[in-house]
């Protein structure tokens, strides 16, 4: 799976206390961050004194050019924001940070991940005279925030975590100091590194850290946040109703292969896994793997080193965006796909094909690739998924949230491999999963949260519970009557 | 070598005859072409009646709007162009395709490679009263035909062939025809398609006939130049005065890993000559296989392969490009390195590393990778480079042509692996090379042009004489003083 | 006064109910407004199922492109603004109108004037929990119509326009109905129109019914909000505590030439207040009249009408605007004035000179085109201004809030005349200007605010007070000791 | 007449020599030219060692941006231009100034004007191998320099000076000195002046001198050209073969009003127009005058005054461009109008009126604006055009180049008053408008370029002879076998 037909990223937050550059090492950050979200950007700064912030629309280049991050300068602290659209509409009035000034305080929030029980939280606001200004759920924590009687704003801002329920990670920026925050469940991850000029960074990944060549300090727990100024970092908890349930999408598709999430490299995880599917589903007679580029090239190196096959450059990505693509007839259509991706004939030609790919979500782009290889005169195509069926939408950040987009939810592997033309489909399995990543946390799905593979949503349905239940097809009616469910509608323990 | 921090990238021509959707598919085979020129890009359409152009700076998505697109639809003949300034400023006058009206024709005409006698052509033709508009080698075509007195715009062609010199490929469009020429040692590619309608492409390379699903029909050979028209396609010599002497660089760094150059696929090429260089310089105790990506990681899979190395992802590339960073401090000019390329700290850590490299220009690059890795944790650095040494300046299409940028012009790969903090430093031998690649001609370098590694200049020297002789380095001349030079100053053959 | 050293003025607003060109019409209507504000502009439409809107920076042509206008086709209903920021910074997120989206409905509002209760309301508001987007004051309106209990739409818009003080007029739209409604002084003027086709208009201005072809219905009196739907229109008042004290100012210097107030066309007013001022300062000797274009030109003809003087153009305005100058050195500074007035070296060179203007706020203006007529050689000037002394800020609407800006309230007329280099300086007095325009009700000042010239505040001062009282110069004190108040601090009558 | 659909400007040539601030002050007096062109604009300067230049489309604010104003600086010479489009189309590539760069010189060179052997000249130029650029005429003087073996460039510049004809001034710039030519009719004007620095400044209008506090040095007359370098001002004549024979409608239309041009102050001219027309062709019982602004004020003014009729502002134009109109419907376009230009109802309702126009071209404008005033209630309406019928097309920079566009070709005053609607329509008579300029030379017409009223055109006719034979109406024949014409069809003397 390797463009936006697919999956699509999430949204990634960004977080500097205390250095002379806080906004240009805020977008060097947010660069490192860019495959979370390439809609929109903005970055937020503060001196202890005044708070601004600029955004806009695009690619982080396009959205904050050279002038609007001049204006930046001279801050010490700063968030920043890589958005894709979840929910909201694409106007400049959803891009984050959202920046706000109130007679007695400034504060700027960016947001990674989904509130499930956003709408009605904004509807009992609205209803009592609250007005929000964009269609982004990230707006209702701060309403929850200034409505809030607590003492303080910290108090404020814990009593609101626990209002809203879903997978996210928050940054704030204040005069005062720089919070981050993070699900009960630690669905999206949120990490905290050190400058060694003594600056604080707080990000989704671990590759911002890297990027700015700072040293990683831990993993903001689920239920956990975080409160960093001038006298150092405190880390505490919102709650203690946590049950840790890390999104394994994280791991498969979505976070860069140098970033670690809770101890485990994500490229190493990921060749683990292929070496997982190689053992769990080889394929005879192949003459060599071969990787979706680019997430799904771990994957395949991992397949090919435990089967002995060679592992080939058989798919060329073309590294450059093409945006702007008008195309009007059925041929011109056909031509897009080879635009993004190119079989190499030479290498394909008259072999046995192994097709590694993190995923199938729809199934349109396995049927375009594996037409596109067989085209390019490839004898037979086993494709091999580096993770379970696709079965269940998710509602906690990632952008596929109806039951019909899901080919898993209505076909098994052989009509899958019969729809997109393979000669055979065949998946990791959970546990192959769960131990590839090798997280081994006490609680179910040792801390893995794997809705999608098995309906058991560790946060709740909330707001998508009755759109959930009428959609369920008969296959996801099957699995559900025939496994275990951890979870209750409100992402309690049923244990 | 990631970035244009090493060698740059020279320009690429495409061409269509006899197509409905003739720009929107040369929007999309300059698409393709898209890594041989990022500073701008043109098109060029004629409906056999009228003939005119659009074109812009930067990539082909900025350069050439949808509005553009729009205005180039419904005509059915088309040439087009990436640009990277080898010669000329970058101003929007140099961007091709170059469009002329004249009273009695309109042409339009662009252009890959380096004339390397066009100034003291430019410099006659000025004094006998011809204006030039822009810095573009490229012009200077166009003013040889229109002084010509041959009978027709193909004789006047042909003369004009005759008296440029260098490596280059041109195409050029009339309201009744598309041409192609390749210039006499065919350093520079360009290979003629055909699609399933009828219509007839040309391009710089096989890969943007695959893109549009099109047949690769022949290679344009030295000497040649191809007319399209609406009797078909009649490919002619305008000179017999040829040696076959195909830029090696094309395989080692420029093509796109899909394409075919003379019958020898790129990523083929560049896996073997990964294998041949492990022949060569293997590495002891090594626990793994790294490549630069993108360009070397063919080459790096062919080591690994061969050597029974494991082949790992210890840099990750940031796909998406950050082309306005303000790097005001040291500290900030330091990251800027990791903004773009990565070390995987959790691969690297402890360990003795392989890592294969396209090639080695200015060292600077190397040098960056190399602490990168080091600072990451890796134990040894075994630096094994997918070519030969890159000991002379290249005036063929290729933006290194001063001695003084060149490393390898002053310092022994011993001096170079000290300078770069290496542990070791190998680079392949140049019959590794030419083996590797295949070609098998019965002329010098088997049909390569090898000049960078040999000084040995195919196409001669020209205007850059002068300056190419006082630059010698002591190193230089010791190597051209032991090794058999088959060229002279004007191309000929010393045999 | 001729350029934006002077007063600013201070938005247009513009709506139209019922035409299959409604964004079309409102952007033709807010053309002929623009003289009103030229930070920015908007347009939202509703089909009376969505509403939506677009907006943008700078100048009508700017801020709303081809494609935004595009977008907003086919909806019947609009609402549209013109913007100069009296309060509230330049960012987008100001510019109006501003676009709602609740739970159960959606509005879109623009404003104005002024309200000077803006900051103590925003600060009751926000203390209760709400959260505001802009500092534009306009978003007040919206809060407080959310927070009413009151049953119905137009009872709460009926409720908050009672809450708030100032000048003001606004502009409403919804699915169902669009909306005006005027300040209880009637300080700021709305006028309703009707076109042909039975569409209606609300307008800032009747140019902009003009400039549609519609017909002038009426005018919206103090203390009075029009509702327009489907069933035809229907005026009613929110208030009975009303004083019509319509702005001076409108009449003097904001208004086109071409539109009636209060069935006083203002050219028509100019024209009679530059006879006026003939008759009580007439110009000994003077051989011509010279008005500063362009809002002098009615006035000075005027003058020169009454006095029997020629009517000259020694000064000549450059049409086009020059918005981005760099004026590095004193020289260029100087060189700055000319650019935008010409004087008429052959016009006026060795002339005795009547000099009509508007006004004088900050003398700055105006000692730099006495100094340019002299520099052109005229003999001697006498500034005749067809306004009283603008000796007091306004709150109004108006963009001069801070007494040390205004030269009349520390400086005589002799003095200003010295400050000036002018031979004469004279004013038109206060019941001069009252009879030039002639609005003849029966309340304070005839129905005109002249608060600028008499420090008599119909809308009372409010949040302004304080500094209002701080600020108070000598002669500001001497002209209030010497003169009835009509008026106290809340805008109540004192009679 | 008031907008582009009637005549249009024909660029303003603009040149300093010797100013720290060059390109600034070039900037300005482009902006005091605006009024001369306004599709595109361009700067190039010299500091004596380089030459470069910027230039883009639209107005002078659009096409030189701070940005490529900044990148100007440090020089002290400089030309500029700006842009109607007269001959050659609306690309970049026709913006001037253009900027050659030769082995041995570098050039820079605008144009005002037309020459009416272009074409020709252009196709002998290709028929010898040159190459041109632009569809521009400009191009045309810098071939025939640079084919020219003149021993030095003044010498190549007077002989391709002679080789040109038609209307045309010229400013040329070289390291090493600054150029001005005017053609042998002086039929476009070119004015020197002079700064109290001793900076010279070149100029299409005084107004542009002025507006940089210069003083005016002297007029360059009918075949003159002048050179300005370091060592003063050298003006000189390239032909004797002169007659003066100034553009009236530099007079009556196109120069500004605070213009001199020959020792004639432009709205004074205007004026004595204005008060000839009111003796030639009074209007009984007219209740005022009203002007169309802007160019018809200064006429108006002196009708007024001669006919002791009150002149008042029955017309309002909107200040600011409305550049970007989709007008679909016929409804809207109607409305179009008014978006420009408004009546103002409460002055002209139940009036007779004396409508003050500068001249008649196609009628349509003139049509539409009695309709306005009609349906705004005036009760008649006599217009009074303050120039002879605009019987014949001009070759020499205005855009009025074919004899079917022009309604004075096919119709009487009596035919056309009742076309337009109007109650009347008189006409200034070539003698009437030849004293109230006054010029006084002993030549055809007073030393006046007037052939759009005579059809008698003082520089011939050339490659727009046939063309112009061809098209001749009755009314055209008619009038020239009655008329004794002055000039041959090369512009000889007839005497």
């Amino acid at each position: 799976m390797y463009d936006i037909s697919g999956l699509n990223e999430e949204c990634g937050v960004f977080g500097i206390w205390n250095h002379n550059e806080a906004a240009q090492l805020t977008y060097m950050g947010l660069h490192s961050l860019q495959h979370r979200g390439q809609e929109g950007a903005g970055i937020a700064v503060s001196n202890g004194e005044t708070l601004k912030g600029e955004r806009g629309l695009g690619l982080l280049t396009e959205a904050i050019s050279d002038i609007k991050l001049e204006s930046l300068k001279s801050h010490q602290h700063a968030i920043g924001h890589v958005r894709y659209a979840t929910s909201g509409n694409k106007g400049i009035e959803n891009i984050q940070p959202f920046v706000y000034h109130f007679y007695d305080m400034s504060v700027a929030v960016c947001h990674n991940g989904n509130l499930i029980n956003a709408q009605s939280l904004r509807k009992a606001l609205e209803h009592q005279g609250s007005i929000f200004h964009s269609s982004s759920d990230t707006e209702v924590i701060m309403h929850l925030i200034r409505r809030s009687k607590a003492p303080s704003f910290e108090e404020a801002l814990k009593e609101s975590l626990r209002k809203i329920k879903g997978g996210f990670t928050f940054a704030l920026l204040t005069k005062d100091a720089l919070y981050g925050a993070v699900d009960p469940n630690a669905i999206r991850p949120l990490v905290v590194g050190k400058m060694k000029n003594g600056a604080y960074i707080l990000a989704s990944e671990t590759c911002a850290i890297d990027v700015l060549g700072g040293e990683f300090v831990r993993d903001i727990h689920a239920g956990e946040y975080v409160v960093i100024n001038d006298d150092g970092i405190r880390v505490e908890s919102y709650t203690h109703h946590t049950t840790t349930a890390i999104s394994a999408m994280e791991y498969i598709y979505f976070a860069r292969p140098d970033s670690t999430i809770a101890g485990k490299n994500v490229h190493a995880v990921r060749k683990q896994s292929g070496k997982q599917l190689a053992i769990e589903s080889p394929a005879q007679d192949a003459d060599m793997v071969i990787g979706v580029p680019n997430s799904s090239l771990s994957a395949a190196s991992g397949y090919a080193e435990e089967s002995g096959l060679p592992y080939e450059m058989g798919l060329v990505k073309n590294q450059y965006v093409a945006r702007t693509f008008i195309q009007p007839t059925q041929e011109l259509r056909e031509q897009g796909v080879r635009v993004k991706l190119s079989a190499v004939k030479d290498i394909v030609q008259d072999k046995n094909i192994v097709l590694v790919d993190d995923s199938i979500v729809r199934g349109t782009t396995s049927r375009r690739i594996v037409r596109m290889l067989k085209d390019a005169g490839a004898k037979s195509i086993h494709v091999r998924i580096a993770s379970p069926e696709f079965m269940f939408p998710s509602f906690y950040g990632i952008d596929v949230s109806t039951t019909s987009e899901l080919i898993s939810a209505n076909k098994s592997p052989e009509e899958i491999s019969e729809h997109i033309g393979a000669d055979s489909v065949a998946y990791l399995s959970v546990d192959g999963l769960i131990d590839s990543i090798g997280l081994d946390e006490d609680v179910p799905y040792s801390g893995l949260c794997v809705e999608s593979f098995t309906g058991d949503y560790p946060a709740g349905l909330y707001d998508y519970e009755p759109n959930f239940i009428d959609q369920l097809s008969e296959r996801q009616k099957e699995y559900l009557a025939n496994h275990k469910q951890y979870f209750d509608k409100e992402g309690n323990l049923n244990v």
